[in-house]
């Protein structure tokens, strides 16, 4: 049991990940609930609660952005270079570039603050759908049921909030079937430790990414400081033992998954394919084009738009594999069977059908309504301009403050206000010649699509040029300082309404189109699908037996199966891969980026223990040997898997 | 031009070969007729003669073997391990294994000379066809054609070796479309100079066998020397350049594949699926079982059985890999489909019918002709066995060499005796208990096959146990000595009659049912095969044009293409591998055998330039990129693709 808990990283000054490559059986399962007859008849093993527990306080959060773990008593956390990136990035600068040259801590280096960066682990969950579900009157309208949904919500956070606890999030599973109160212990203040060069960090980039066999690096270490400025001591933390792991171990990989979607009825899989991911990528894609140019126009805009370039890659890939499992006609075909004959079986049985009522006809209409106003809502956020959310939040938490804790758009509520500013506030540095190139492409991009007479057009543009607006706005802002951002959050409403600065203007000019179109969201599509998913759900229980875990939704679940190899077309694949095979790929590839080798790296190899095992512990490869018959992974095959298997993808996890 | 002419292969004393892995564009061209134009067109290059004329003589055929270069001034050859594994192995002994520890010659050491081994050059080849056929008479049957035929090209042959070249080989190409004279110089003093461990040298032994990417250091160099003693100056040779290929070169291959048979009828490809291959995977996975339980007994067993098993792990790859794409329905609808529109062709023009005749029907009758004595051809030869084969060899080149030249037997011919004999007094060792593990189960096998009271079991046994005349056999007999050998041929007759060599007894017992059913198969099925495939393809030129090339048949062939990776199922591979790979692969399999590493190269590897280029010279990797859109190789896939391609399969084919 030792064995399986005992985590797998090996951590050198010059470091290398062993994460075990395994097939996780099935499932994503919250830690109340895991399949512990499976386990046991499966590998022999008890899952005991102390066990649980321990991995449970062992795994941490990383704010909005991934999965990591303790695994030191002094408050050392230890996630993937992708997940702390965002880190690496906002403590770099023209003069010091940790994602090319990484960083390193040691007795003159002392650890640096993640901007805006927090840590979560969760200490306890509670069952609080009796007490959600109570809170909505009978027949209720969408909107009513929605506002009482949400002040119960928030009535529960702010209770667990009032008793002390650090972090309160209730989280609906099952498509709303049920409710859960999620109490974590929260750490602001996290500092970077240790992160290799992105170049080995992400080696073999985009072309690898979600492939396997992988040669990359993807580790960082972070660590956890109390308000004293001490590290902390965590309740509890996984230990790292090199080479722990054989083929053929059982393995169990605790992590956050952002979100999968098995409840999805057909019509909302034929959004997705029509609506959902065209539109995504259209968006990612072109956003993608203007930082490319923009990051060829010098070495130090190359450096500030790479990180946002290697997200782009990684989510065009991920929603190209969505769009090739939803234009699958033979997946898509099996798919509507398969609801076609549980609506069947639902109107074979009166009660549940009555109960069932007309939901899959709702969501079905919810869609059709969604297509109406999808592109509006996203293309005014203009998403991509860092300053422009920011400004969007500025004007719209001043408003938010001064209502009732209740009736606040729920990212605004007292229990999560803290997190959100200290996120707001972050220091991580914003540059305004990028600013600007991705403004002037959203901007641009609202025109054409809206055209020049829409009223969000007019409002953001005003009848000017796209390139003047972004330009001036860009460059007059002030908000790049999150100082100004305090004060004008703190000056609350008034502030906001007399400030001048002209990100926060054209925030206040989309402002009242965006609350309008997210309240008909909320109302219309969230609510309805909402509403649904609680009957649909219910009725697969009572139809097919509660034998199953709620989809992910960034909350604490456990996977689990072997670590081991496999053949592929006659190919035998190692569950594991070394130093020697980084150097290999770099050298097979003339080091051609993105398979270039960085120079430290190159000088010191023969100082390394070059047969150290390291893994790719990205979420493709992960996906790949969990939900299906082992191969190499290709993005198309996740959405694919979904489609078939139902799985939930876990992203970031972290192997424990 | 002088960039693709150099040789691609590092040398080291640990050394390391590259060999550009690309893309062959199409086909296995005799030199005397490259597609010039295409090539022309393809890479701008201009094939000149000279360019032609330098490779052909260059390029090396090791005996009966493989392909090989000459790579300097004084002799040295450049072949691959597996090619020359017959001459480390049978240097080897029970106290000095260079199949495990490798062998290098120094200051201190001498090269050791290859037994048996012969090096041959094709000076010159001469189109022949007239010639032949005019030799057979119109409308003579099909026993006296084939004597004719024989007879002619004997005559040809003799006249060639009279004219004082070393060694003259009349060809066959297009099935017996026309006939070319080869004229090789030889050497037959070929001693072995380096040759790593086979544990690298055959990296991945088996399962990556016929795979890419590959990390195998499959090479050795040899040396030919003159009577003097001293080592050649060959009449030319290609210069060995490290790095010199670069992704998106193009590449020039010469080679000796062994035998390919586009212009087979659909007739012989069933009589190959329910025939041929079921029957010589059977015969050899039963050879491997008697060899593996052999190998088991001791260490000394293992490293005796250890090349045979090898070969049989490697022959069954092939032999499975053919049934795969014959029994693949599909594949055979088409090439049914194919002759079906080629005979309807030959049908609607009456004079190509006329000349056509009943060929394809012919073909048909011949092969359910085989099928009557096709198992009991190859079960009286006891294949598996070196010392019974040597004993048949002695028993008729005794009774041959009495004959006129032109009615012997192809192989006792006058001008190919030399190279025979000097083959048949090879002085690599055959180990008595070897032999009789192998003898004992081909005799087992002849009498569970054709039963206890077939004339050629009662030959073989007498009546006796079959464990009890192997053991005897083996034993007893005294042609472990070449000397014993050399002394029955120079006897004679009488002394091969005389001879109370248990070995030569059991030759001499099957010796007439092996001439009986040689004499049955050459007239009735291979002459058959050739008058029929001589119409064929004529019709097939005369229909379809004549811009092709012949099936190959162990002489020497061009191949070009370009140096190139490819990406499979999303995942990018890489044109070439390196040493790093190696150990990678080694480590990532924690050195389970076949990924084992040898004590030298661990130790060693930080001395050792572990990003030279290697890659896999091998037959598998290289046709798969050569016919068919680039992919992992599997065996099966050759033949599949020679099914839709009608390629012909390069084996042992060295880069130039």
């Amino acid at each position: 049991m030792n064995k399986v808990l005992s985590a797998l990283t090996v951590l050198m000054a010059i470091a290398a990940v062993l994460a075990g490559f395994g097939y996780a059986d099935e499932g994503m399962w919250t830690f109340d609930n895991p399949p512990r007859d499976q386990i046991r008849k499966t590998y022999g093993i008890e899952l005991t609660d102390a066990w649980l527990d321990h991995l449970r306080k062992s795994s941490v959060r990383l704010g909005g952005i991934g999965s990591a773990s303790f695994v030191s008593e002094n408050g050392l956390i230890l996630t993937n270079h992708h997940v702390a990136a965002n880190c690496v990035q906002g403590l770099s600068s023209e003069t010091e570039d940790f994602m090319k040259d990484g960083f390193g801590a040691d007795k003159n280096v002392a650890p640096r603050r993640c901007p805006g960066m927090e840590a979560h682990v969760l200490m306890a969950t509670e069952d609080v759908t009796a007490r959600v579900l109570a809170a909505i009157p009978d027949g209720a309208s969408d909107a009513d049921s929605f506002a009482a949904r949400k002040a119960e919500t928030a009535k529960i956070e702010q209770e667990c909030d009032d008793a002390g606890t650090d972090l309160c999030e209730v989280a609906a599973f099952y498509a709303g079937g049920e409710y859960w109160l999620h109490r974590y212990k929260r750490y602001d203040d996290v500092r970077l430790v240790l992160a290799p060069e992105s170049q080995v960090a992400s080696f073999g980039g985009d072309p690898d990414n979600f492939n396997y066999p992988r040669y990359c690096l993807d580790f960082a270490l972070l660590r956890a400081y109390g308000a004293d400025g001490k590290p902390v001591r965590p309740v509890d933390w996984l230990t790292v033992k090199p080479g722990a792991y054989k083929e053929g171990d059982p393995m169990f990989v605790a992590g956050h998954p952002t979100s999968s979607s098995r409840f999805t009825t057909y019509a909302q899989l034929e959004f997705e394919r029509d609506h959902l991911y065209p539109f995504w990528k259209r968006m990612m894609e072109r956003e993608r084009g203007a930082l490319t140019t923009y990051a060829a126009t010098g070495e130090e805009a190359e450096r500030r738009a790479l990180l946002q370039i290697q997200y782009l890659d990684n989510f065009i890939k991920v929603a190209d594999g969505y769009l090739r499992g939803l234009n699958d006609r033979t997946l898509m075909a099996r798919k509507k069977a398969e609801e076609d004959r549980f609506r069947q079986d639902i109107a074979a049985d009166p009660s549940l059908a009555a109960r069932v009522g007309g939901a899959f006809e709702g969501v079905a209409r919810a869609q059709k309504i969604h297509e109406e106003f999808f592109d509006r809502y996203r293309l005014i956020l203009l998403r991509g301009s860092r300053l422009f959310r920011i400004a969007g939040h500025i004007v719209r938490v001043a408003a938010e403050k001064e209502k009732p804790n209740e009736e606040r758009l729920e990212e605004f509520r007292d229990s999560a206000l803290e997190g959100f500013l200290h996120s707001l506030y972050s220091p991580s540095p914003i540059y305004a010649d990028m600013e600007e190139v991705l403004l002037r492409d959203r901007l641009q991009l609202l025109a054409e699509e809206l055209g020049d007479d829409d009223p969000a057009t007019k409002a953001a543009l005003g009848g000017r040029a796209a390139e003047d607006v972004a330009r001036e706005t860009a460059a007059g802002s002030t908000l790049y300082d999150p100082d100004a951002r305090k004060a004008l959050v703190e000056g609350g409403v008034a502030a906001v309404a007399a400030s001048a600065d002209p990100m926060i203007r054209l925030a206040r000019a989309l402002d009242p189109m965006y609350r309008e179109l997210r309240a008909r969201y909320e109302e219309e599509i969230e609510e309805v699908e909402q509403k649904a998913g609680e009957r649909i759900a219910s009725a697969r229980f009572k139809l097919y037996g509660r034998d199953t875990y709620p989809d992910t939704t960034f909350t604490l679940r456990l996977s689990f199966g072997r670590v081991a190899g496999y053949v592929e077309d006659g190919y035998r694949i190692p569950y594991q891969t070394t130093l020697f095979g980084l150097f290999d790929r770099g050298y097979s590839f003339e080091e051609q980026p993105p398979y270039d080798l960085p120079p430290r790296w190159k000088a010191k190899r023969n100082k390394m223990d070059l047969g150290a095992a390291i893994n790719s512990g990205q979420y493709g490869g992960y996906v790949s040997r969990k939900f299906r018959k082992p191969g190499r992974q290709r993005p198309g095959r996740t959405y694919r898997n979904a489609l078939r298997r139902q799985p939930s993808v876990p992203r970031n996890s972290v192997r424990v």
